[in-house]
């Protein structure tokens, strides 16, 4: 029995076929160009494999992710052009004639995360994963399930105080202006200073001003609903900036709720090449 | 069979006795002074039932609610002097011998709340109350129980953007100084006024302040975890306020996340008497 992963990204969609045990056996990368295009290549590559059994999608949204609608599975207030509406579940689940499920991305690689954390002996039953890349997302893992109520987080947009250093700055969300994402994801750093982030040193008082704004989240988080781990990934995050969250979290939750250890209670993703949302599909794609 | 009801405040002690009906059979107030003494007179008050079978408190915070800590029950880091510390969990139970249970004050009324609304026909799965006066919490309802993870929500305590017309107001939350509770809680308003909140009129701009601030706060939950409903409570909300904190909530929200009805997805508690608490205890207690 083989099993399908889509992990579906503004840029990228990533397919992979996988086994039971979760074993990445063929991968391929498709470039996101408009839905026609990007869903037929994901069908042709799927089609090669008549065992496959069900295929999970991680998506890129926001999402319809309420079962009572119609509309279960369509993008829904996408900034991205052409993509608005399209349901991909749909649309992947009568071309190839297989189950198929859906879930945020940031879902996907929660669960993936919570899944690698048991396989290194990190115990735990609840887990929130933030991703932090072009845009800024979360996901919550309860007991190895996936938890959301009428749609998945979205941490990226609650609104965040302001670091004194971040003068007017606009921020860049076109929904919110300077909500989390709009003064905390990727594309703030070149807006604020026409260098992309990776290029950035990371002795760039720019940085602490990230640190503050993703510790807020991360206290919101606790304070909200008190989870085992919160994990931090997606391409803004790196060691030096977790120990500048860390230190910006303890400021702000001024010793209100103590961690046992903050060191394993913020801490930052352990999947290799990105694989987690794939790990994740490939587990719900088995519960298809 | 009789069920005990203890409503554990920083002012008062609410104790009831009820039936499975949940039913409120009697009754009694007693002030919060010292452990020693009130508690002493809560015992003295349930010894009068000697059918009482269990009994259940909601009480203020923050609690201790980790079933694996030898501390389980226990009041923290309370600003109320020689409380903190104090494990009335544990005192009752052992001083009446009959199963006790215990939680948040307001996740105890965001479980009446739920229970009333279901009485009263208002369909849903999930709710989260929030309750704003003397200080602000939240409890979380999904399917008819208390949803909490390593401990109830501290929705009080999160970080809130400023309202321009508030200019450098210190805030009173001992804390965190200018956190959501220290914005806009009741005390909030004599800071600011020298005026308690329910003598200034409701046309005074400062009601517009509070209404930005619980509206972040309503933004946050639903971009966190989608509940079905949100419900306002406590001794500052009234129903001019729960209109601005729509307007608020709308303009925040800019469309991102849309609710059908607003006017049903932020709601004012229906509870009479601010009961919710004591027949969240009743639920509680029925099941112990």
């Amino acid at each position: 029995m083989l099993l399908g992963s889509i992990e579906a990204g503004g840029t990228k969609f990533i397919c992979s076929v996988g086994d039971e045990r979760l074993k990445i056996i063929n991968q391929t990368r498709i470039e996101t160009t408009t839905p026609e295009v990007t869903l037929s290549q994901v069908i042709n590559y799927f089609s090669q494999f008549p065992e496959l059994a069900s295929v999970s999608i991680a998506s890129f949204g926001p999402l319809n992710l309420d079962h009572h609608s119609d509309q279960f599975g369509a993008i829904t207030n996408t900034p991205k052009l052409g993509w608005q509406g399209v349901n991909m579940f749909k649309l992947i689940r009568d071309a190839l004639a297989v189950p198929v499920s859906i879930t945020s991305d940031v879902n996907g690689s929660a669960l993936g995360e919570s899944y690698l954390l048991h396989q290194n002996g990190i115990e735990h039953q609840s887990l929130v994963y933030i991703t932090v890349g072009t845009g800024i997302g979360a996901g919550i893992v309860i007991n190895d399930h996936i938890f959301g109520l009428n749609g998945h987080p979205e941490l990226g947009h609650i609104k965040v105080v302001r670091h004194s250093g971040d003068g007017d700055f606009h921020g860049t969300c076109p929904f919110h202006d300077d909500c989390l994402e709009g003064l905390a994801a990727g594309p703030s750093f070149k807006a604020r200073t026409n260098t992309p982030g990776e290029r950035i040193p990371h002795t760039d008082p720019i940085w602490q001003r990230i640190a503050f704004y993703l510790a807020q989240a991360a206290v919101t988080t606790t304070l909200m609903i008190h989870p085992d781990k919160i994990v931090f990934g997606g391409s803004v995050i790196n060691d030096d900036l977790i120990q500048m969250i860390r230190r910006e979290y303890q400021t702000l939750m001024n010793g209100y709720v103590e961690a046992k250890s903050l060191v394993d209670y913020l801490s930052v993703s352990c999947a290799h090449d990105n694989n987690s949302a794939t790990i994740g599909n490939l587990i719900l794609a088995t519960d298809n």
